[in-house]
């Protein structure tokens, strides 16, 4: 048996022509363009490099994007005035600051400056602490995360009632996934990287998410058969054979794990893609709202 | 073998007079008295003893009780302005507020209302998030969780490492000690009332929290031999031999499991009474910080 690929590269743009389709309606219907900002703090390469990313693809699906960019020295309260200039325009429906933030500078309070309505990447404690409790919504989860459920929801495979589980309970990843899957109804298991029995565990997961940053490390004799397994590690190793030199792998052992697994995401081409495709869904979901046409 | 009982009520009572101890060493050294004030809507008779016994705890550990009851249709204005004024008090380290609120009333803006250094009750949102969260501490956490954790931590029972299994990922206790117990190093499966297989999973647990509101529901074969099970359970079942016509059971079948567990907490007398030993905890720690000599 050889599973399913849970196409991230297929499913975000997917997304993304469906998010353009809906925006384009939305400025037909109502004059609305939705809107996202991105403020970046500095000159980190990785950083510019994935505002761009994020800049280009709102443009590309006919949404505005905003950019602030501040200076690494900018002080606290310099960097949440422009976060509260933000929060007041009426065109700008999502809010991202970029992390990480130069040391100086308060995570916390930034991510709590941001208005709760238009915290399209999920980070705001109050969203946080709602994406935790039961039975109640936050405004927005965070993109990576909801790209895996995304991903579930769209190849079918079932979550109320299955077991999951999940290898290394990350704040930016791991675990708003893992309490993603708990309050849609999952059994949940989240594993340590010194969690004992570790492929017995794994063994028990209808779906698996590995998100340990341990190259490879989620071999085919610990996946139950059948299960839907989602991998957003992302590593380089080295391979002769490649034209570089190296090679793109995630946490899970791919060529063996896809002979038992029902599902499987490839990295790269898995949740990866699927970010920036359901950060423009926030931001879409954002404008609406505040339109009153969610 | 028969389990070591946890035992809520002479931990209680030992921490109530450490807290006691140490609220008078503060007053001798510094001048301080912590202070606890509670806020309470409206005439629930419920609330009104919960809110009286927490008063007399209080002053029986030397701190300060202050009371703010408001009518039962106070505006959410009215409610977030005494709340202003007691996060203004220097007096006050403590603020609780009395849940359920009325209807009319938001319970999340009132939670966020109040400072987030006197939290005592840890349900702020960004104490939850950061309860959620790896490896940030919350300013607080929530107090019956905190009793679950300590009863634990006094009888020497490990959590790095263990395999916790919680059944009932309720808002108030099931899910925040879980969070609690993950972000010790616990391995953790969270289970459903509709889990399949919960007997298997549960048998896993080297520790068992039971919140799952079922009385007498986890049986002496779903425990590991030597397990520590934790139930928070609190119901009234018919008993025609005891005075009252009922008697009071957990969500543990206690007589058959405590002959199997390491540990166990009789109901009543086991969590319950941890709770406002741990606010009364919470408060003068609050104090200590006001003070900076944490």
């Amino acid at each position: 048996m050889t599973a399913q690929l849970l196409d991230g590269n297929a499913v975000s743009a997917a997304i993304r022509a469906e998010v353009a389709d809906e925006a384009a309606q939305l400025k037909a219907t109502h004059g609305i363009v939705p809107g996202l900002a991105t403020v970046l703090v500095g000159e980190d390469p990785a950083s510019m490099t994935y505002v761009e990313m994020k800049q280009e693809q709102c443009r590309k699906a006919g949404m505005s994007a905003f950019e602030r960019v501040l200076p690494e020295d900018v002080t606290q309260e310099g960097l949440e005035a422009a976060i509260a200039e933000l929060n007041a325009d009426p065109n700008v429906h999502g809010i991202l600051v970029q992390l990480p933030l130069p040391d100086h500078l308060d995570e916390d309070r930034t991510l709590a400056a941001i208005a709760l309505d238009k915290d399209v990447d999920g980070f705001h404690p109050t969203n946080v602490a709602k994406l935790a409790l039961q039975d109640v919504e936050p405004a927005f989860a965070p993109c990576m995360p909801l790209g895996g459920i995304e991903l579930l929801d769209r190849y079918g495979v079932e979550i109320h009632g299955k077991h999951a589980v999940v290898l290394g309970p990350s704040n930016i990843v791991g675990l708003p996934l893992a309490l993603l899957l708990m309050n849609r109804g999952a059994t949940l298991t989240v594993c340590h990287a010194h969690t004992a029995d570790l492929p017995l565990l794994v063994r028990l997961g209808d779906i698996v998410v590995a998100a340990i940053d341990e190259p490879r490390m989620v071999k085919a004799d610990w996946v139950k058969p059948g299960a839907a397994v989602i991998d957003v590690g992302w590593s380089r190793v080295k391979d002769e054979t490649a034209k570089k030199g190296f090679r793109v792998v995630g946490n899970v052992d791919f060529d063996a794990v896809q002979e038992v697994a029902g599902y499987i995401t490839p990295v790269p081409g898995g949740t990866g893609p699927m970010t920036i495709a359901m950060l423009l869904k926030n931001t879409l979901l954002s404008a609406k709202r505040h339109a009153g046409i969610e």
